[in-house]
C-alpha cells in the first residue's frame, strides 16, 4: 500500500504512479507545464486544464466576473507560454451557483472571450454546470509548439542564468491592497491591481525564447519563485542561487510591504501569481539575449540568480544565505484565501 | 444587449455567439457532444470536457470514491462514444475538500485508472486544487475518429429508424433504490445499481456504427431520451415519433417505478445518465444492423422509433400521442439532487 499524501505534490506523484506509464507519443506528462503529445507533423501538441473555486483562487468581492474571465483564459495561456507555445483552442466548463443570475455567466464570457481575441486563441465550445454555493471554473487548452523549439522545466545546467520576464509581487501587493483596502498613490497601486486582476500571459516572451533557443529551462510564475524555482531545480537535477539585490521588486510593492509589515522579497518570492516567466540560460547567451528582447520590443528580462550544483534554491542577502525552497502556495497545507466555511 | 438567459441551453448559445465564429479546422463546436478538429491526417482530433460537482452529480454516501473515479472518465468517454470515436488520453482536475482525507483521493485516482485501462486510455496528467465543502471532479479527454467516419447529431432523416443500444431508465432507478433504500430482489437491484454507479461508456458500438456507416445521427443519453433525442431533432431540423411498448423498460425498472408510484416510462425516457447511445439509421439497414451487432458480439440495438417531419418529440401509447421534447434533466431549471444547501 501507497502511504498517505501529505500535500499536493506528494499526491500527484502517487496518482502519476496510479496511472502507470504513458505511450511514447506522450513526451510531456504530468510533471510539466502542459502535457505534449507528439501526433505527428512538425509539432508537439500543447494541453493544459487549470480550475479556479471562488475563495480559494478568486474573491468576487475584489474582481469583476469580467476580469474573471479574463483570468481564468489567462492562467491557462501561461502554461503553454512556459513552453514556447501558442494557444489556439479553448473548452470552458463553468460550475456556477444556482443563486447567482444567469445573466452574470454572460459578462464571465465577454471577459473570457476578450482574453481570447487577445491572444489568437478560439473558445470553440463548454458546459455549464449547477456549482451550489461557489463558482468553479475548469478551462482546458490546446496549443503547438515547434517539436525542436518546446521549452521544459527540466533543462537548467550549473552555471546557466536566471532571469525573470517582469517585475515580482505585483499581483501578490495587488491582492493585500483589494483584502486589507490599503491606501496607494494612485501610479503606484494601478499596475498591483492589475496583475493581480488582469495578469497577462507572457506568451510573446515564451515564444521568442523558444524560436531563439535562448532558454535551457522555462516555468510560468504562478505559485511563486521560490516553489517555481524549485520545480526547475528538482527535474534538473541541480539548485539555484538568488541575490537579493537583483530581484525585481517596483516601489509599490515595496511600499505595501512597509504598510502590512512584510519583507518586501516574501511578496517578490513567495506572493505567486506573477504569471512572469521565469527561465534559465547559459551564459553564453548572456549579451545576446538583451538585444533579441529589445529588438521585438519585449521588455528586458532581469537576472536574478544562477543555477549552482546542490538540492536547493538559496537567497543571498547581504547579512546570509538562506534556504527558500519549499516555501510559496502549496494547495492543501496553506489556508485558503477565505477560510470562513 | 442580449436578453438573460433563462436556462443552460439558452446560455450555452449565448456565449457561443459571444465566444464568436471558429476558424475553418474546427469542424464541431459547442453544439456536439466533442469539438471535433481538423489539424491534418487521416483523423479528426476529439476534444470533449465534462465536470462533476459532489451533490448535484454524485453523492459520496452512495457511491465509493473508487466507483466516482471510474464513472468520472466513463461520462467523459461516452462522449466520444456518441462520435463513433475512440479515445486515448485525459487530462484530470481535482477539486478536493481540505476536510476530507487526502489519501482518499488515491481511491478516487484507482478507479479512474481502472476505468481508463478498460477503455485503452491513459491519464497523462492533471492538478489538485482545494475546494471548500464539495468535491469536484474536471476532466478532459482527447481522441479521434477518421474523418469519413465521424457520427453527428446532425444528420437524422425523415423516415430513419430510432435505436437505442440498450435498456433504459436502469440508472434513473437504481439511483432511486439507494437515495429511497428501496428492497428489490437483487437479480433485479444489480443491474440497475451498477448502471448508475459504474456506467459503461458504449466505445465499441460507437465506433462499429461508425466504421460500418449505420448511423445517420448519434448521441449518447446522458440527459434522458427525450431530452437528447430532441438535440438530435433540432440539430436535424426534423421530429420523432417513439412507441412506448418498443421502448425496452426491464423488469427492475418496471418494479422501482411501481414502487415508488410513477410510470416506467417516465424512468426510461427523462431518467438520464443511461449511457447508451441513440441512434438514427436507414431504413436500409434495418435487416443488416442487427447481424453486424451480432456478429461482432455486440447487444442488438432496440429500435425505439423513427424520425418524421415536425419539431416535436413524440410519444405514441394505446391510448394517445403525447409531445415529450423539452422534458428530460435541465441544469438550472431541476432541482438538484440535494437541495440542502
Amino acid at each position: 500500500m501507497t502511504r498517505p499524501p501529505t500535500g499536493e505534490l506528494e499526491l500527484i506523484a502517487q496518482l502519476a504512479e496510479i496511472f502507470g506509464a504513458a505511450p511514447p507519443e506522450v513526451v510531456l506528462g504530468i510533471a510539466d507545464d502542459c502535457a505534449a503529445l507528439d501526433l505527428g507533423g512538425p509539432d508537439y501538441l500543447l494541453w493544459t486544464m487549470d480550475s479556479l473555486v471562488e475563495g480559494v483562487h478568486f474573491d468576487l468581492t475584489s474582481m469583476s466576473l469580467i476580469q474573471l474571465g479574463h483570468k481564468s483564459l489567462a492562467v491557462n495561456l501561461s502554461d503553454l507560454a512556459a513552453m514556447g507555445g501558442k494557444a489556439h483552442y479553448a473548452l470552458l466548463s463553468l460550475g456556477w451557483p444556482p443563486s447567482r443570475d444567469l445573466s452574470e455567466a454572460l459578462e464571465f464570457g465577454e471577459g473570457l472571450a476578450a482574453c481570447a481575441r487577445n491572444y489568437g486563441v478560439t473558445v470553440i465550445g463548454g458546459d455549464t454546470v449547477s456549482s451550489p454555493q461557489r463558482l468553479a471554473v475548469a478551462l482546458t487548452v490546446l496549443g503547438k509548439v515547434p517539436k525542436s523549439e518546446m521549452l521544459q522545466r527540466s533543462g537548467a545546467r550549473v552555471g546557466d542564468l536566471v532571469y525573470v520576464t517582469g517585475p515580482l509581487g505585483e499581483s501578490a501587493a495587488g491582492l493585500e491592497i483589494l483584502r486589507r483596502e490599503l491606501k496607494l498613490d494612485p501610479i503606484q497601486r494601478e499596475p498591483l491591481i492589475g496583475a493581480y486582476l488582469d495578469p497577462q500571459p507572457q506568451l510573446a516572451a515564451g515564444r521568442l525564447l523558444a524560436r531563439e533557443g535562448l532558454a535551457s529551462a522555462c516555468i510560468d510564475l504562478s505559485d511563486g519563485v521560490a516553489t517555481d524555482l524549485m520545480h526547475i531545480c528538482q527535474l534538473s537535477g541541480v539548485g539555484a542561487r538568488l541575490a537579493a539585490t537583483d530581484i525585481p521588486i517596483p516601489s509599490g510593492v515595496r511600499a505595501v510591504a512597509q504598510m502590512i509589515g512584510k519583507d518586501p522579497l516574501e511578496l517578490a518570492l513567495q506572493g505567486g501569481e506573477d504569471y512572469q516567466l521565469m527561465f534559465t540560460s547559459s551564459p553564453d547567451h548572456v549579451s545576446h539575449l538583451p538585444a533579441v528582447f529589445k529588438q521585438t520590443g519585449l521588455e528586458v528580462p532581469s537576472r536574478v540568480g544562477e543555477i549552482v550544483t546542490g538540492k536547493e534554491v538559496l537567497l543571498i542577502t547581504k547579512e546570509k544565505e538562506k534556504i527558500i525552497s519549499g516555501g510559496g502556495y502549496e494547495h492543501f497545507r496553506l489556508d485558503p484565501m477565505r477560510s470562513s466555511d
